[in-house]
């Protein structure tokens, strides 16, 4: 009988044999891919070590989803080096829900040429291939990568981060290399890439569940100066269901796209005049955005919020103090050279002032605390502002409200005493859950980011750290929500809540955060006089509960997919006349409706009934009121709901007050 | 008998002996200084000439104490030139309400040097000199001012508007030129000027009621490139007791400075770390920056406007294609150039794209008309915004919130049909005179600024200007206000109709613009489809009611001197109690006028009752409720108002619903 060795599987102790590989081991379990030994994900094909601390990885969970994309990547590109010779390598990792890989190809690829791929790897799949790991030195690497020139110089790259950000595709340690070989089934390897790996054990668990996607162009490691490469998106899924699910889920964001409702409500626009990214508002979005900072307003000054108001530019000074400048200068606009003079052959002859956009509110906030002398009786001050700020993100990272160059932050900063901070975060934290709730959101977690204690670059005491991380804490536990703790994702200047929000078709947001900052109040000297007389530094609690006014609307907008709760629709009720006689009927209605506040209209146009019916649902307006003669005979009016419902007959007072209470409730 | 010729006095046919003077003919009226002669300003001493449109000009009327203030102007000259022998004289016009004087003198003047130079003139205007008019050749001109630099260089100045530009006193009519000359008892000219007059009879007119006010440095020909002068202010009147009333005003103003109210009642401030002209609202100045704005907003939304949101930057072809940018680039802030790319060097490698700070909204509003198609059905399409906008004031042409580089303007622009035109002006015009008195403004006057018909430069038809003049004509001639019509002062673009409010304490300001605008539907080729199919152009109409909010807010804190209305005050109720056992039976009744809206406060600190008092009377608080014994006894409260008069032992029920009722009103 061979050595035994013990291990933990699952926390619990047990021993095997010795030289047992993954694929021995969990070979009643085909739904394993690969396993987690102390931590890292293998390939199933080696051997258990002693003392290991064993863990199967399904297909199902995230990492085992991880792995059969990356591997389902390499059956893809052997397919397209098969189809396509002489296209070379890029690299090819995993991504949420998927995968890709980029090629240098002469030609980019046709959505015939996707299909064709496909196939192929449909080939490939049905042969089991198995993937094979191999350890090479660096000098081997590099002799089996010769054909391939951007794998060659990823292997130049020595640097440890930077190949970390150029992929998951390989492996460094030390001076070994490791490949992996794709293997058919008499051998011989037919397809080979650098990789870190863990793999499938073989290609029939690709399962006929996964997808070419699309094509794009993208540049060689992001850089414009490189070489264009054609970058091919692929998903892969654990079942056909799930797969079948995911489809479904993209059509349905698609749907739902922000950009696509905006322009067909007529809700915003990017003109091109303008610029990218920055974003007008017309009548239509500029409802929905009034309600949205209206109700926040109220709310707010219940909440003892006061609203204050700051320019858009300042003098760099500012943003240098605060630290911005230097920290994040790249991502601030260029300055505006004030009073700068040349001469005629446009040499600077007088440096001007520079003023910058403001990227933040907060430097401008501690203005207005500093204005004069505090006590602790003005503590907490809560200023708030609809603050426009500007930021210099790369035009290719534009997508609709959600990165844009100029945005509104309806942003608040809380200068509290250290006394006061735990209060003042468990206040906001209620706050901002119960403001998300007005708009009809309801599924919340947080998460808390703390210092990671290994490291040393933060600014602060331990038991201000301490303090504040302690404050969040019992108020993630005293929320009820679900609280997940994150080392080592602080700022350097304090630690944070994050919020995040479901939607209504599952998708995380991140919106809300309420950060501590323990940097700002010493870069600007403030200070407070405490009741014993003292001077004392004020702490500062940052927070944006919708984050961006904008970037908030387009989540709202696909939640709903348009169609609003009717306190927020830009139309609350259209009237649509069966014909042409009772349009003085419903005028009249409307015209009620008007005078208690409603957003309500009548479509007196000349296109026939059932096309007005269709423009309103199109138009996603919540409550149609239709009259014909047995509406005017009993002194009524017919709903039409957006489900396709409809009410017949409600007498024209009920149905008043039925549309003014829902409005009123910010209900339907 | 000599001669008689015949002139029309004050209109009517009267005669004369030919060679009269107007010295003679008004000898029995002693507060005539000059006389009107067929619209020109004239000296009483020059001849009467035949068929003359003769008037006499009183002193108290505006022509009298224009030329009072420059014969003051004159008399203070020569004090000054007698007193600092070798200074040298710049210009001396009269402004509004007095006049200023401009040396080349060693030192600034002290506050002893304006008490000795009020004295010597006083000397001077007891002598009774008289002003004696000369004509001369320029190069006789030249001679006799050899000793004065900058009138030598005035005179070199040949250019008409350049010489209008640089102030009154001179005259210049082809190649003669007048001088002024101080004349003493003797008959002796013991100063001279340059000098267009007219003047005085003699210094005897000006009756002791003047002043010399202060002095300031100021640049010959407002370049800063120029020396600086001294320039010295001073002031007179038709009587004394007009220069006292004179001067309560102006104290009075000073009492109601907005820049001095803004820092006691803490409502903004210009941090120097931002920049010149840049104001950041306080917690105290958001309140009611935010209630005029609600409630303007609230006001746009019944008339049915629309409110849009666009950009603090746009690049910069929209600003070209507007023209703004080739007509006032000056006025607009340097451009930000983003994405522009340097070598080590800094020679700029690529050119970026230019971005400006919108120093408009319009263009912007343009953009979102155009963006789809529109019907007759979609006019009028009324788009307002509170648009920040910024523009490059020079630094010392600033002033408080009045001159600012930043503002916000409460901007509207409606595209309408020619046929809507009219009606759309008037209810503009009803709108903005019903939404200003909702701000407790009361006295109104429009001016029509309409084409003048010499000149060319205007674009748009004949009709459509006389239609647009017609339309805010008739608006203005039903508005009941009054209205005067200045032709030639209208943009090229259109006519326009400016409104003028008069304040507590008879400072006129012109607050609104409903500007007609026949050139940029043109030049962004606006258009919609009219009801027979054809394509046509919109109007434009741009207005502003407010103008600025910020500025609007300064001109209702100089109105109101700091105590606004209830509605708009910050704090509108503190709580006073007679003595710290009161403070709870008070926290009771603040809490009850929270809960219905006001913004009521408790002053509980440890000050003593008569401190409180004086603090909440500083602070303008309209409703100081006080709770002592007697107030307690009968569950009531005290009222202690803003005039200091006191309304003790009002049920409290009662008291919370009076204040509710001042704020909903409006009133008080």
């Amino acid at each position: 009988m061979s050595e035994q060795i013990s291990i933990t599987l699952n926390g619990a102790p047990t021993t095997l044999e010795a030289g047992t590989t993954g694929t021995t081991f969990f070979e009643d379990s085909p739904t394993v891919v690969v396993m987690r030994v102390n931590g890292d994900l293998w390939d199933l094909s080696r051997e258990i070590p002693a003392d290991a601390d064993l863990q199967p990885v399904d297909i199902s969970e995230e990492d085992g989803l991880n792995v059969l994309r990356h591997s389902t990547a390499h059956v893809m590109a052997q397919a397209v080096q098969q189809l396509f010779p002489g296209s070379k390598l890029g690299i090819g990792p995993y991504i949420t829900d998927g995968f890709y890989f980029d090629f240098d190809v002469e030609n980019p690829f046709t959505p015939d040429d996707l299909k064709k791929i496909e196939k192929s790897m449909q080939k490939i799949i049905n042969q089991t291939q198995t993937f094979e790991r191999e350890v090479v030195t660096l000098e081997e690497a590099k002799a089996r990568m010769s054909d391939e020139p951007y794998k060659l110089e990823l292997l130049g790259v020595r640097n440890e981060a930077e190949q970390a950000a150029e992929g998951a595709a390989m492996e460094v340690g030390g001076d070994t290399i490791t490949l992996y070989h794709n293997v058919d089934r008499r051998g011989e390897r037919v397809w080979s890439d650098l990789c870190r790996g863990p793999h499938l054990p073989h290609t029939k668990l690709i399962a006929n569940a996964y997808s070419v996607m699309r094509a794009a162009g993208a540049y060689w490691r992001g850089k414009e100066t490189n070489p264009q490469l054609q970058r091919l998106y692929g998903t892969a899924w654990a079942t056909k269901d799930d797969l079948k699910a995911y489809k479904e889920r993209l059509a349905e964001a698609e749907r739902r796209d922000h950009r696509r409702l905006g322009k067909e409500l007529d809700l915003f626009s990017f003109p091109e005049d303008i610029g990218s990214g920055l974003s007008v508002w017309h009548p239509n979005g500029g409802i929905l955005r009034g309600e949205m900072e209206q109700h926040a307003r109220r709310r707010h000054l219940a909440a003892g919020y006061s609203y204050v108001y700051t320019p858009h530019i300042t003098k760099r000074d500012l943003f240098e103090r605060s630290g911005h400048i230097p920290t994040y200068e790249e991502d601030i606009w260029p300055p505006i050279k004030m009073d700068e003079e040349r001469d005629e052959a446009g040499n600077v002859t007088k440096q001007g002032q520079e003023y910058f956009l403001k990227p933040m509110n907060c430097p401008m906030h501690i203005l207005i605390y500093k204005e004069r002398g505090r006590s602790y009786r003005d503590l907490p001050m809560k200023l708030a502002e609809n603050g426009t700020v500007y930021r210099n993100e790369r035009s290719g990272a534009l997508h609709g409200l959600t990165r844009v160059r100029g945005f509104t932050q309806d942003d608040a900063h809380l200068f509290v005493t250290a006394d006061q901070l735990e209060d003042e975060i468990q206040g906001v934290v209620e706050f901002v859950i119960s403001l998300l709730r007005d708009f009809g959101l309801e599924n919340f977690e947080l998460e808390l980011s703390m210092k990671d204690e290994e490291k040393s670059k933060w600014i602060g005491s331990e038991e201000h750290w301490e303090a504040a991380t302690n404050a969040l804490r019992n108020v993630g536990r005293n929320s009820g929500l679900k609280l997940t703790e994150i080392p080592g994702e602080a700022a350097f200047y304090g630690p944070k809540i994050d919020l995040k929000v479901t939607d209504a078709i599952g998708r995380k947001w991140q919106l809300s955060t309420v950060q501590v900052d323990l940097n700002l109040p010493e870069r600007f000297e403030m200070e407070y006089t405490a009741a014993d007389g003292t001077r004392q530094r004020p702490i500062m609690i940052h927070r944006a509960l919708f984050g961006s006014i904008e970037r908030f609307a387009a989540i709202l907008l696909e939640h709903y997919a348009g169609a609003f709760p009717a306190w927020l629709s830009p139309v609350q009720v259209r009237g649509v006349p069966v014909a042409e006689p009772f349009n003085d009927y419903l005028a009249d209605v409307v015209e009620q409706l008007k005078n208690r506040g409603v957003r309500a209209e009548l479509d007196d146009s000349t296109e026939r009934f059932p096309k007005k019916i269709r423009t309103a649902s199109k138009d996603k307006v919540p409550f149609v009121l239709i009259a014909g003669g047995d509406d005017v005979e009993v002194h009524a009016v017919s709903f039409r709901f957006r489900d396709g419902s409809q009410e017949n007959q409600v007498p024209i007072d009920e149905a008043v007050e039925r549309i003014v209470q829902a409005i009123e409730s910010r209900e339907a």
